[in-house]
């Protein structure tokens, strides 16, 4: 649905939302005719929760697209992933699970081999070892300035990312790397004001990270490119009236909500029950709790079957403390599908429940890849199940006369 | 999906897809209560493939749309058959089944009844008999001019195609016919160029026409208008990175597929056992086959319920050269529905079946509209059919991080 008109359609309530997200919760049987992980593990409370429910699959970004967790998450979350696009420097950032704030500035970097003229020898470095990355990257991360932080996290070989803290900068900024060896890296350039003092900030950077790897073999420059902030997205406060927390433990994800206006909780620990625990402790305080899970999508990507199993059924004793809290919508869905079989991310619509007092139950009593596609949510696209749950929550006044 | 979205998101892959067309799949019961050509026809092999795969009922156009053949095949090729229209003068060359190639100028004819002085006496020559009709085409058709060849197709009554085929020609021509009787038929003009070019050839082309039909007492003149080129469709090659041909044995077909940038395969014979004796022989030099059945839409748009069942068990016998092959992706649907009831192309959802061994099987044993509509698929347009196919032909790169 589109997001002015859904602003306008939003009115203030009482009522409370839960959305618990198992990322990667949707899967694929090991082998043909057998059980997806989902409808192999033993889910009593959720089962019983389905059996209240509308039950659907949804599909994150569209058809056929496999998205990352950045996407898939602002989908489930209400917005569309393709329009509302996460730019390349923010994504290396997020992709590293690094708790990427609005105002922060993101760029891709790269560790490379100058000589002793300062002109590039290799803008790769030789694709040095992750475990030579990671110090060097420890020796740039004592780099400090006045008024800024800097913060170089590694990606894989050569690649990192870069993001700098500060007030006021600006991300209009040119990249340093020339795309070709035998000449020296650019100086940035800003293209308006706030990035013009944010390109002498990166110029300075790069001036001390040179001499701070002086007379390192592997690596001993960097160049920088795809500098962006996360992009401009209207807020739950904005379009659904909404006072939203997150529960997660991992960077990427509190980015992610942190972008959209959610509080992210303090909490002790980091395990599921830590965050249930959470959930307790701060439900007077919000109206719209996002819970993140991340432990399905770990064993599905290690293509661990059992292990993604066990993880969810870890869950599913958990489910009773949420429902305790008496909340008046319960979202249980995943932000994409993560099955075993692959070992990496899908395109596969992801089984999705919906709890409400106003929802007709669909009378299914087993929570499962196919069994929600017999719901009555049908095949949905993800940002549609906001709507549909604001709507339980009596949070969506009526369209017309 | 947006076509700039896919085509950023293709990558290249080793994976071969099997688009197996039946045309005018879809049907219904010739009376309440009883079942469609397809849940009728005796098809083990297509219900053995089913039991793997993911079925779904296809929107070809938009709900509620009958389509012809050019935008339902352009719906389940992966296009919106609504932005990419086929104008006129082309539809009725496709329509008669003429192998339109893109550079030909297409217009829609009329033979007309002109006095001694040439003004129009009858602009539809009294709506002459199609036999009469195809009389007059024989003539024009030995009509020869240098660098251009041309082509009548008498389509009904007074109605055709003409075609010009030729280097540089341009659509930009206006019409010959006054739209009214008492008055001489225009000389065309173009409008650039190349179309003032075009426009004299037709000119000269009228000329010589009237002078062969001198004497003739059912027509003697004709009269054009609607000219056109096919529109300009990114290929596939552009889009989806596939190296596609196609298996059709009539010249609609043909010209749809070469649009879209498909080779067209010769081979030996028409039947349907023919085309698939030309998918294994082709098998290694393309990823992307499309195989064209004519005969259940002829069947079906004569009514002949029985004859459609039939043609569909015909198939069905050939589906274990077609899996023996061992494609990763295999589509098999219609690009419309055409129920023997009806004796006409319809609007009904297309049952559509696309095995891989990456999808969530459905386990439904018997591939028939009211099954598929139980699919993990679900009722999708038909042009999303292609973004799942190519997912699971690993041929669609992760969105985002």
């Amino acid at each position: 649905m589109d997001l002015d008109f859904l602003r306008r359609m939003t009115i203030p309530a009482k009522t409370k939302i839960v959305m618990l997200i198992l990322d990667g919760l949707g899967g694929l049987p090991m082998q043909p005719g057998g059980l997806t992980e989902l409808e192999t593990a033993n889910t009593p409370n959720l089962d019983k929760l389905a059996s209240l429910s509308a039950l659907g699959l949804t599909v994150p970004a569209a058809y056929g697209i496999t998205p990352g967790s950045g996407p898939g998450h602002l989908g489930i979350f209400g917005y569309d992933p393709i329009q509302h696009e996460i730019g390349r420097g923010a994504l290396e950032a997020l992709g590293v699970d690094f708790d990427l704030r609005p105002d922060d500035i993101a760029a891709r970097g790269n560790f490379c081999l100058l000589d002793d003229k300062g002109v590039l020898v290799d803008r790769r470095a030789g694709r040095l070892a992750t475990i030579e990355a990671k110090k060097i990257a420890a020796i740039l991360n004592t780099i400090k300035m006045d008024g800024v932080e800097f913060f170089v996290e590694p990606v894989k070989e050569h690649r990192f990312a870069f993001v700098i803290r500060g007030a006021g900068l600006g991300a209009n900024v040119s990249e340093t790397d020339p795309q070709k060896n035998g000449v020296k890296p650019l100086l940035t350039q800003g293209m308006d004001d706030a990035s013009i003092r944010t390109a002498e900030i990166v110029n300075q950077f790069i001036n001390k990270a040179t001499n701070a790897l002086a007379g390192e073999k592997h690596a001993n420059g960097i160049l920088l490119r795809g500098f962006d902030k996360l992009p401009v997205i209207p807020t739950y406060q904005e379009i659904f009236k909404l006072n939203p927390a997150a529960i997660a433990v991992n960077g990427m994800y509190k980015g992610v909500s942190r972008l959209i206006g959610m509080e992210i909780i303090q909490f002790q620990g980091t395990s599921i029950e830590d965050e249930f625990a959470a959930l307790e402790q701060n439900w007077q305080n919000f109206d719209f709790f996002y819970i993140h899970v991340k432990q399905t999508d770990t064993a599905g990507e290690d293509g661990d079957f059992d292990r993604k199993v066990k993880v969810i059924e870890e869950v599913d004793a958990l489910i009773p403390r949420l429902t305790a809290l008496n909340p008046d919508v319960v979202i249980v869905s995943g932000d994409h599908s993560s099955p075993a079989a692959l070992k990496f991310h899908s395109w596969h619509p992801v089984p999705t429940l919906l709890f409400s007092n106003y929802v007709r139950p669909d009378g299914i009593s087993s929570f499962g890849e196919r069994n929600c596609l017999k719901g009555s949510l049908g095949i949905l696209p993800a940002k549609e199940v906001m709507p549909i749950a604001l709507a339980n929550a009596f949070r969506l006044a009526k369209y017309g006369a």
